[in-house]
C-alpha cells in the first residue's frame, strides 16, 4: 500500500465511509493464498509485473494442480517450471488446454487476456547440448511479454560460427547466452554488442566441468564487462530478467 | 564492418575509386592501438557503447599513464579502476585534471564532450562496510551516463529499512543490491520491484563467509527470479551493466 | 555417577552393605545394552532427557528392529528417523501399534507413560518442496514433548507472507525456519523476533544450491544475530535441539 | 505494530483525536536512524529484546563513533564488536568511561539501566588458542543479561578434563563450546547435558583445518543431537544465541 | 581468408572476373551448416587440420545422424565421441559401414582418402580401471593420423613395471599417460623421457580421489616439468593434442 | 636386487658360471606378468611382504578370474576387494574353494601355506552404519596375518560406551577406529592408549558430511598426535597398514 | 584406573585401610593441573607414553612459560612446537638450558632421566623446500625416544635418486615421507618396503597446489597400501605417531 | 642403462677388463650429488634433454648458490626459477656474470656452449596483467633452446585483436595463451591453428577468479581439442613443455 492509498483510506475512515475494521483488515490485507501446503502470492504480479511462478521440483502433481486452480481463479496466468513427466501428464488430464513445451520442461495455463509481445530476447548457445535450458529460456521470455528467438551451436572453438551473427546480435535488446564447458562464449558476445548480456552456465560438460561450476566460473570472470550472471540451468532466470528488461525498455 | 559496408567497399574497388591495398586494408582494419604491453581496443566504444575500462591492479603506474594518454588522443574518455594509493599520487601528479574518486578507487580523464546522463540506477547497500563497492558502482553508471543514487545500510535483520524505501526503488529503472555476509537482501528487494535487480556479492563477513562465496551462491539461488548476479566486489561491473540497461532504455 | 552417589556408595562398602565385587560393577556400570551391531546406551534418557534414537539410513530393517525392542525392553520411547519404505513396511508388521509418518519417515514405538507437551516450537518454511524437512521437525519436537506448529511457504521473494504470522512467531518459545535455495528466510525471522532461531537449510533448490551449501552458508552468516544453524536437511536435529530449549523454559 | 495497536490508532482517526498525516506517519513509522553511511535499527531491542549491536570490522573509527553516539542518545545500550587496536584507542578518547575487554576486542557504552543477570551460560573451550572468540562469547552473554562463566582447555584428548566438570555443565541453562582443530568437543559436551548445546568453531589450527572448515563440519554432523552451530570464530553471535535463551528460560 | 587471398579477390573483384555480390558472400564465407540444432563447422579441417567432432552426450541419436551426414556430405570424416549403447546401436542401423569401438565408445565413418599414419604416440595406464580412456585416446590419435599404441597397468606401486619400459617411452613422440587415484604416474614418466608427456586424469578411486580431482591436482603440480593436464577422463582431448604435435613433428 | 646379491651375481659372470645373457637377463628381470590387460606385480610379496591386491571396482570379472589364476599359478594368495555382487557370484562359480565376505565384499584364493596369525589389531566403530568398512578392514588385517577383533557402535555422545573398552583397547598393538558423521571418535581413543591409531572416515552421514569429507577433516586434525589417517571408507587400506606394523611389532 | 585397581581401593575402604573421603577423590583423580588459561593432562605419559606437547601457535609466550613451568615441576619432558621467533627468544631468556632447534621451530626442556633410543625413523623428503617440516618430525621421533635419520631431496622426478636409497629404507621401522607439489614420493616408497609408511604432505608449491591440498590428496590416494597419512606440515604429527610404532616394536 | 650398455658391462666382466666393483659401482651409478639439503639430478639432461632446473621458492639463498655451483662444476647450464629480490641481489654478488630477467624472476649460468635455437614458440596474453607469467614461459622456452616471441593483451573481449595476428599464431610450432579472469582466449586460438596449444592459467581477476582456479576451470573445460593445461601462474612448465615440443620437431 503506498502512502496516498494509506491516507485516502484514512480520510475514509476518519469520514467514516469505512470501518474501522475494514480499514485494519486492509492495511493487513495480505494478497495471499493459504493452500496449507503453499502460501500462495496473489499480488506479485501488482509489485513485480508477472505472477507467481510455481517451480515444480520436489512437488506432487496435486500440489502444482491446486496451485494452478488457485491462480486461475485468481484471473492470472499459471506458469509452471521444471515440469517432468509424471506432472507433466498429470496435468495435461486436469487441463488439457494448458500449453506444454516438452523440450523446455514448462507448462501454462493463460489467463484471458495476453499482451502484445515487445522488444527482442536473442539467446544464443554454445553447443547443441544446451538446447533444453536456451528453449526454457526463450519460454519464459515470451510468456512474460517479449518476443525471443534462438541461434544454436555458436561456440567459441569457431569464432566465425558466432560473428557472422552480429546482425542479429545487434538488433536485439538484450542477449541470453546459453554455455556449458568452458562457458566462453558470454565473454566474445559481450564485446560485440552493446545491449546487456545475460550469462546462463550449464551443467553440460564432464570431469572437471563440475556440472556446471566451471562455466559459471568463467561468466562471473568475464573479462567482458556487460555480462551479468544467473545461476547454473536457469534458463527460467535468464528468460525472467531479460524480459523485465526488455518491458521496461518498450514500455508506453 | 557491417555486410552493407562491404558491398559499398567492393563497389568502390570496382569501379577504381579505392585501390586493391587500401581496400585490403580497411577490410582488416584493427582499430586497435598496440603499446607493447597493451593492446588498446579503440573500437569499443562504436561496438559496446563506451570506450575500454582500464584494470588498474597489477599495473605498472607507467602503463596505466600509459593507456589513459592513448584513449585521451583518440578523444575518448579514459577510465580506470582499482587505481591503488601509490597509481593514485602518481596519477594526480601526471593528470591534475582528472577526477578520482578515493572511496570508490576510481580515476576518470574525460573526453570533451560528455552526453547528458538519463534514467537511474537506484544503489541500495546491505552494511556500512559494503560502501567501498557501492561507491564503485554509482561512479561507474554516472561515467556511463546514467543517473545514479545511494541507499546504505538496510540488511534484512531490520526489514522495514528497506520496505520504507520502496517508492524510491520503484522509481528506479535498475536497482543493484551490494551486499555481504548472508546476502539475503536482494531477495527481498527482488520481490519488491519490477525492474531488473543486479546483486552484487562484497567479501564483508568473516569466517564462512569464504571471502564472498556465502553471499555469492545466495545470489545466484535467490528465490526471487529477476535477479542477476555479477562477480564478488565487483562494484564496477555492477554499474556498468546497469548502465547498458538505462542507455537502452531511454535511448531516443 | 555423581560424586554424591559415589561417596554413599563407599559408604555402603565399608559398612559391609555392599560387597567389592558388587561396588566394582556399579562404578563401572555402563548403561548401555550390547547387541553386537550397536551399543544402546540406556542411560542417554537420564543424562540428555531423551533416550537415544535411531538412524535408519545404512541399517537392515532386522537391526532396527533389535534395536527398538531393546529400547522397548528398558520401558523407553524407542524413535526411529530416516525410515525408507522397506523398513517402514517390515517395521510396521513387525509393531503393528507403533506411530508412523510417511511424510516425516518417522517411527516410533511410545513408551506406556506420555508427559504433557510444554510450550510451542513453531516450524516455518520457505517453499513447499521444505515441508518434509519441516515435517520431521515438528515430529520430533513432539515425541521430545513440546507442542509444535507449522507455517508453510512464506519466503521472502514476497515478504508480507511472513510479515502477516509476526503474531504467531511472537507466541513462539523457539522458531524453526526450513529453507533451500538462498536460505535467506532465517534473517528476516531472527529480526523479528526475540526467542531462538534454528535454521535448517534444505537441499532443495538445482545447480549453484549445491545441495543445500548455499543455503547453509547464507544462514551461518546470518546479518541477524540470534540464529543457531543445523545439518542440511537435519530436521530432527533442530526440533530436537528447540525441544531442549522448550522444556527447560517450561520446567517445574 | 500490532494488530490492536493499529485498531486503537483507527479508532482515534475516526474520532478525530489523530489527524490522518500523523496516523498516516506513525503507520508507517520506522524507527530508524538514517546516518548516510548508515541506518539504525532503533527498533531492534522492541522486537528483539537488545539494541542493534555495531560490528567494527571494516568501519572507519568516526563511524563507529557515529553510531554509539547515537544509539546513546536514543537511551540504549552500544556494544561494538570486532574493535581493531585503532579504533579501540580512537574510541577510548571519546568515550573514556565506556567498557573494552581487549581480549574479546569489544566495546561497550551502557545506557543507564542494567537488568539483574539471570540464569547461566556455561562456556567452555577445547584448547587455549580458543580462548579470544570464548571471551567474546562471555562478554556479549553477560551485556544480553545473562550470567557467564568459562571452563578452559578440556578438549577430548584427555577425556577426563571435561568429564571432571560434568556438575558444572548439569547446572548451566545453555553450553556454549568453542572449538578449533577437530571441533570433536561439542559432540562429547551434547551427550552428558541435556540442556541446549552452541557450538562455536575456531579458525586455530593449520594444514587442512582451513580456517575453521574442519571443526565447522565436525559440529554440523555432530553424532550428538542437541547441538546447534555458528559461523567460524563468531563467539558474538554464539553469546547472543545463548543469552536469547536464559532470558526466555528465566522471564517472570 | 588469409591476406593474400583476400587481396587476389579484391584485384579479381577490380578486374570484373567476379562480381560485387559474389566477393561479398566469399569474404563472409561462413564455412559453416546450420542444422538448426547445429552449426556445423566445415572449415575446422582447413584451420585445425582435422574436421569437426561430435561430442555425443546429451544429445538424440537422430542429431547425431543429421551431423554425421553433413559431415560425410562434405566429404570430411565423421569422428563422434562418447557415444552410448542406443545412440551405438541407432547409428549401426543407419551408418552399417561406420567403425565403431565399444571400449573407447567412439564412432568413426571416414570419408575416402585416409592419410599414412605417422611418428607414435605411447598411450601407459596406471591401472586396469583407465583402460577405457586410454583406449579413447588412442582411438582419436589413430584416426587423427597417428600411429598410437599402448602399455597397461604400470602405476607406481610397482615402479619396476614402467621402467622396464624406458625404451618404448623413449621411442615414443608423446607420450600419454592415464591415471586415476594418486596421478602420480606422470611425474615418473616425465622424468625419464625427452619429448612431451600429457597427462590425462580418470575418475578412477574412491573416497578422496573425488571423482579424478585428486589425479587432476598431482598432474597439475608434478615436479616434472615436461608435463601438459588435459581434463578428466579425456582421452579424446589427450589423443587429440598428441596427434597434434606428432603431425608437426612429421610433416614434410 | 640388493648390493650383496649384485655383486654375486657378476661374480659368477666373471667365473663363467652364469653367461652374459642370462645376467643381463637377471638384472632386468622383471619379476612381472603381463596380461595385457594387467601387469601383475609377482615381487610385491619379496617387497613389501604380500602379493598385489586386486581392487574390484571398474574391472570386468573376466579381467579379475586371470588376475587371481594368474596369482594363484605364481603361488601367491590372490585377495580381491571391492567384489561386487555380479563379480562375486562369478568368482563363486570358477573358483568354488575361494573365501568371500560379502559384507566386507572381499574375495580370497588362499595358496597353500599359512602363517600363524600374530598380535592384535583392534577394530573400532563409531556407529552401526560404519560396520561394512571395519568389516573390510579386519578380514584384511587377518588375510595380511595379524589377529583382529572388532567393538561396533561406540560413538562419542555416549562417551562411557568407548571408555568402558579400555582394557581392550590397551591391549591391542594397533586400533583402527572407523567413523562417519563427526568423526570424532579417533581423538577420544587417541588420547586412551598409547599404541598408534589409524583412523578411517566413512560416507555416513548426510547433508554437510559431504560424503565423508567432514569426517576425513576431523581426522586430520585430531587434536591426538598419535592418529594417522587413511581414505574415506578405505577399509582395506587401514587393515593393511595396521597390519604391516603388527607384522613388525611381533617379528622373530 | 584399571579394574584391579579399582578393587584393591575398595577393598582397602570396606578394611578401613582408606576413608571414604579419600577413596572419593582417588575415583575422581584428574591427573590435571588447572592453570586457569589452560587444563594440563598430567596422566597423559601415563596413558599414551608421553607428556602433554604444548602447541605455541596463538599463545602468549607467558602462557607457554607456565605450562612449561608446570610439566617440569611434575618431572615430565616439556616439548614445544610451533615456536615463533619471539617466543623463542623469550623462553631462551627464561629457560637458558632448554634445548631449541630454528628449523624445527621446536622447544625441549627435558626432566632428568632419559631412556635409550631404539628403532629407526627414516625421513625422506621429496624437496629441499620440505626440509623444514621434515626437520620438525625428526626432532619429534627423537624426543619421543626412537633413533631418527634423514634422506633429503629424492622426489620422483629423477627416480633413481631414491631408488638408490633402497637399502636404508629397507632398514627402518618406519619410513616417513614428506613431499608438497605432486606428493608422488610415499606411493613409490610404499612400494619398496614392507615397514608402514607415513606420508606427510607439506604446503610447497603454487597455483593449484592449494597449499598443500593436491600433495594431501596424492597420499590420501595412495596406489601402495601401506600408506598413512597426516595433516598437512604436521611433521610433529608424523614423528609422533611413527615413536609410537617404534616404541612398539622394540618394547621388552 | 641400456640394455646394450648392460651387456657390454657383463662381456668386460667376464674379460677381466672391469673388475666386479667397479661393475657393481656402474650399475648402481646414480649420477647424482648429494649436497645434504639436496640431490642434484646430473644425468637429467641426459635423460630429458636439459639439466635440473632449480626452483627458488622457499630455499635460502645459499642453498641456491650451492646447487648452482655444482650443476656449473658439472658443465651443465645452471637456470634457477621463482627468485625473489633478496635471493637476486645475492646471486648477483655471487656471479656477476649471470643473466637475471626481473620480470621474469629468473636466473641463469649458462655453461659454455649453446645450441642454435629452432622453431618457434608464441606466447600470447589476454592482458597486461598477464605478462610476469608470460615472461617467464619466453625466458624459459629460449633456455631451452627454442625460438620465442610474445603478443601481449589481446583478449576476447575485442575479439579482432587476436584475430588479426592469425598469421603469426599459424607460422608457430607452438602457442603458448596465458590468461587470467575468464581464461577464455585458447578456446578461440585453439579454433584458429592446427598447432598444439598450451594454456596458462595465471591468478590475475578478483573474487570468484578464486586466484587463478576461474580460469585452470576454463581451460580444462576449453571446447577447443587442441589445448593442454598447465598450473596456475606456472609460465615455467609452459614454457619448458612448449620448447620439449619444438626441439622434438626441429631434431635433425
Amino acid at each position: 500500500m503506498s502512502s496516498n492509498e494509506l491516507k485516502q483510506l484514512l480520510e475514509a475512515v476518519r469520514c467514516g465511509g469505512v470501518t474501522v475494521e475494514e480499514a485494519a483488515t486492509r492495511v493487513g490485507a495480505s494478497g495471499v493464498s493459504d493452500l496449507g501446503y503453499a502460501t500462495l502470492d496473489l499480488h506479485r504480479q501488482q509489485r513485480c509485473g508477472f505472477p507467481e511462478v510455481v517451480f515444480g521440483e520436489g512437488k506432487t502433481a496435486e500440489w502444482i494442480e491446486g496451485a494452478v486452480r488457485r491462480l486461475a481463479e485468481a484471473g492470472q496466468d499459471a506458469f509452471v517450471t521444471r515440469v517432468n513427466e509424471h506432472q507433466s501428464a498429470y496435468l495435461s488430464g486436469v487441463f488439457p488446454h494448458a500449453e506444454q513445451d516438452r523440450l523446455a520442461r514448462t507448462f501454462l495455463l493463460p489467463s484471458g487476456t495476453r499482451v502484445e509481445p515487445v522488444g527482442l530476447v536473442q539467446v544464443v548457445t554454445a553447443g547443441t547440448g544446451d538446447l533444453p535450458v536456451a528453449q526454457e529460456a526463450m519460454v519464459t521470455a515470451r510468456v512474460m511479454g517479449a518476443n525471443a528467438d534462438l541461434i544454436a551451436d555458436v561456440g567459441v572453438a569457431g569464432i566465425h560460427r558466432v560473428l557472422r551473427h552480429r546482425d542479429r546480435l545487434n538488433a536485439a535488446d538484450v542477449v541470453i547466452v546459453v554455455a556449458g564447458m568452458d562457458g566462453a562464449l558470454p565473454s566474445v558476445v559481450g564485446g560485440l554488442v552493446d545491449c546487456p548480456v545475460i550469462a546462463c552456465p550449464t551443467s553440460i560438460g564432464y570431469g572437471a566441468a563440475f556440472g556446471g561450476v566451471a562455466a559459471l566460473l568463467t561468466m562471473l570472470n568475464s573479462c567482458s564487462a556487460g555480462v551479468a550472471v544467473v545461476n547454473i540451468d536457469a534458463g527460467f532466470k535468464a528468460g525472467y530478467v531479460a524480459a523485465r528488461m526488455v518491458r521496461r525498455m518498450h514500455r508506453a
